[in-house]
């Protein structure tokens, strides 16, 4: 991944964001931001390059470099096969199952409200999934360093395994028939959390053991699904805790 | 409150912040985000006026207006009195009170979660409180124009003022000895919420009948005070619709 422009750079060396190098332009005008990047660049030991412009315009993704950029070392996502291998002498264990979850600053605080309430791991589908980010590395304050981030190719597959493994799939809907609150949200469950506009996909529909509903009591709206993540995640660690 | 530049009179139209103008320097390049300024606010009935760059420069807080500006509506505050009135009546009622939040985004999801959980309202004290920015408005996903959002100039004054009304504060704190689970967390409640790095000042500490914490299984961190604040407030609704 190309992170491209002096803020963009300096957001990803802020969050923690594992870097493979910095390149700068020949001549390009230092600033307070530029600054910073060197300074924090050399406190984490990340290279620092100086390139020609054109050869930086070649590197580029977007055309924004402004005479900076970074590439980020690749993300080392885990596997199913590890989430389902680490988890599987636990009675209790969370999995959190992304359905089409796209926005890296929802994935970031899905990883770290994963991270606080003890989930074995996060399930990503790798396509149209949100991209890890300095974004995602923002929201996740850390915890993308902690938790183990799945991405696997077929997500309805992938809950079949689970499946096979011994965990309930529980699907978040608003549509749902039970609350979370009555729900048998407990011991070995993967929780599926759809994208805010559309949902579960049907075939991820089809999947689930169960489907659970936040109660709401407000007049407009719901939560977003980094929030609802937390709340969900906080109910199953409470029956955990209480053995209810 | 002036909002400046392309992309945040954008972001602002976009997150439905009620805008009183839009001020467009003449001789201002047209380009696409201009082009979809212009139809949103027409959409939406927001004046649009034109005027020199000389004038927009001077009407310009940041100096970062590249030919755009909006003026936005005052932002309509409820009084801690108007809260009061409105759960007189209540056996169950949740005020949220942040002490020290001051990311605009945070204040928007905690908006936004307080809607969702039929909360009473947010109160924040008006000295490095999170204004009501575009990012605020765009976070509460429209909850701040439904949700009642009190100002007061001292925090400790105000719960004072909650107590006599037949609230319980409870603070929220990482050192606290209940936990959200076995705490009375029910009824008539004041939650209040303190700032990531900071906590809870000793002063709002001391207006608390009791603190909660939020029982982490993770290695590493914590949630965010918006995440934090989602999962308590739903531990509260659970009371209340369980009656336990």
């Amino acid at each position: 991944m190309i992170i491209e422009g002096r803020n963009a750079v300096l957001e990803a060396l802020r969050a923690g964001m594992p870097l493979k190098r910095i390149i700068l332009a020949d001549g390009t005008k230092p600033d307070r931001t530029l600054e910073e990047i060197e300074r924090r660049a050399s406190q984490v030991g990340v290279d620092f390059a100086r390139t020609s412009k054109r050869t930086l315009d070649d590197l580029s993704e977007r055309g924004a470099h402004q005479g900076v950029l970074a590439e980020a070392k690749p993300y080392r996502y885990a596997t199913l096969d590890e989430l389902l291998k680490s988890s599987a002498d636990k009675e209790s264990a969370l999995i959190i199952a992304l359905d089409h979850v796209t926005d890296p600053g929802n994935l970031g605080a899905i990883v770290r409200t994963a991270e606080v309430v003890g989930a074995e791991g996060v399930l990503v589908a790798n396509r149209r999934a949100a991209a890890v980010t300095p974004a995602a590395y923002k929201a996740s304050a850390g915890a993308l360093a902690h938790v183990a981030l799945a991405q696997e190719a077929n997500l309805a597959n992938s809950l079949q395994r689970c499946k096979d493994a011994g965990f309930w799939i529980a699907g978040a809907s608003e549509h749902a028939e039970h609350t979370v609150w009555d729900a048998p949200l407990s011991g070995r469950i993967v929780l599926v959390m759809g994208s805010e506009g559309e949902g579960l996909a049907r075939l991820t529909k089809e999947r689930c053991d169960f489907l659970v509903r936040l109660p709401q009591a407000g007049n407009i709206g719901s939560l977003n699904v980094a929030q609802a993540t937390t709340a969900v995640a906080y109910e199953w660690l409470r029956r955990g805790a209480s053995g209810v």
